[in-house]
């Protein structure tokens, strides 16, 4: 999933301007200087840091869908039409992060608990999502795509805001009988595969709608929603295996998804092949915030040898 | 403001049809049952129960403009575009109480304050957005002023969102010399002045733009702007006044202008009329909780006789 150092620098190159043209708006308006700083400093702690995967591929396809390498004015115009998604992203994690209580983001403190910040991030996350279409308005408004794009964008958010209620309301329960495959598909699809997958791929076939006639057609559409669907499970149930099985070492990070009741692929699967007994362990011990607990939840995972199942197809099977 | 009780029930009668459009959408696309009966929960709680006077703006406008009262399916297809502004208003609200800390809203507790809600309001705060713009689309999609509509909620909320920054980060602040007349303007027109007045009549001035033929011009559009801009400064002037000056049994609630150091037109004239003697007073004790404090400002108000100079033109003068 990472780019080059040097493909990402250039598109942290193009987001100087950005940045610029968002504070230029609000200095033009009269916003005070000390407004401006603190959206100068939100735009930069918040958009750069991350992979940036969703704004790179959006650059990715086009170069794939045109068949060439893009000129300077054209990188610059499709780089700018990556950073719509990014802002969202950057919303997207702002917002995540108050409600999960996280400590560090990227590798550096969260947003929210720096300390002049604390709740005023709730309004910085809506401005940075807020950015992202005041950035389409200002340079694509003209296009005969427009109106498609900012519905695309409007979705993706909507989407992906249902699949974090899914997930947050899911959190913590130590009711077993709500997790199901149903909800883990949900999730997939609404939590990751849309602005993670989808929407990159979409603004990329409508930018390029206006030399390839006819590529971006509620057909298409479709047929990339048909792809990306699959993907999204196949992705979301990695990150559940890596998760569980992962080191600290090996992942960045600490995985929670067993002590924070998370409903992640592998303890729906472990429900449906339970026995009585098994089952009745799992829900003593899942969604606790104690180590021994995990432990046991871990156990009925290898007695049901979630793990080799996931492994044996040099992949991760999706059903049994 | 008020509208009559007949008139607001007609138009929240509307409300449970836009609600369960809402849900269903989601139910459609395999949202589980626990999702779905949180966003109705979510929106049942924090759309109806204020003033609506946004979303009546819309219907009494566009009576106006067209010059005859609306059939029953005109009326609720106005009213569905009032909506679109009191979503937004919504999301506006929730995430303000959560910043605010405050308790209640409307006579009823704020949305994070229940228990089981806490911080994934912040979430909730963006699905009741983009709900708006859902709305929006569903109904409005194949309106030839759809993009224009889009375009003016997106801005109503950005504009918003950035005055409620400005806001926030002026609060709690003891340094004085950030309060400006030039803040109040900005905070008048960003925070107030778009999502109150501008927004509700642009969005009548799209809808009659279909049997009206050129009345949706740049040109009128900017001068609702020029109108509304004098209009938002006296409405938050009196505001300021109404915090300062009503008991709270006029008001409904206490005034908390003065403890919590809020960029008030009272504090930014008193500025700029004090002696030394006066100013330093005012340094020492504007923006702190402290009841004696709050005390020898407003004596400071007395002696430059702000209170006065408010009322003695019959209104509210907005400058001397």
């Amino acid at each position: 999933m990472s780019a080059s150092p040097e493909k990402r620098q250039r598109f942290i190159n193009v987001f100087a301007n950005i940045r610029d043209e968002l504070i230029q708006h609000f200095a033009n308006e009269g916003m005070p200087d000390d407004g401006q700083e603190w959206f100068r400093r939100s735009l930069d702690h918040n958009v750069i840091g991350g992979k940036l995967t969703r704004g790179l591929s959006v650059i990715d396809t086009v170069e794939i869908l045109l068949g060439h390498a893009l000129s300077e004015d054209e990188y610059r115009r499709v780089a700018t039409l990556g950073y719509t998604i990014e802002l969202l992203q950057a919303a997207l994690l702002v917002a995540d992060d108050i409600m999960d209580r996280s400590v560090t983001r990227r590798g550096r403190p969260c947003w929210y608990t720096i300390s002049s910040v604390g709740s005023i991030a709730v309004n910085d996350a809506f401005m940075l999502e807020q950015a992202a279409f005041y950035i389409l308005r200002s340079h694509f408004r003209n296009e005969p795509y427009y109106a498609d794009v900012v519905d695309l964008l409007l979705e993706t958010k909507y989407n992906t805001d249902a699949g974090q209620l899914v997930d947050c309301i899911s959190e913590g329960s130590t009711d077993l009988s709500a997790f199901s495959l149903n909800k883990h598909c949900f999730l997939s699809k609404f939590k990751t595969m849309f602005y993670s997958f989808y929407c990159p791929v979409l603004l990329s076939l409508n930018y390029v709608s206006t030399s390839i006639p006819g590529i971006a057609t509620p057909e298409v559409f479709s047929k990339v929603k048909e792809i990306f669907i699959p993907f999204g499970e196949y992705y979301q149930v990695q990150d559940d295996y890596v998760d569980c099985y992962y080191t600290p070492e090996q992942m960045g990070k600490i995985g929670t998804d067993i002590v924070d009741g998370k409903c992640s692929w592998l303890i729906v699967t472990a429900l449906t092949h339970a026995n009585s007994e098994q089952r009745r362990v799992l829900e003593e011990c899942y969604g606790r915030k104690d180590a021994e607990k995990e432990k046991r939840v871990k156990e009925i995972y290898d007695e049901l040898d979630l793990r080799g199942n996931m492994l044996n197809t040099r992949g991760i099977r999706l059903s049994w």
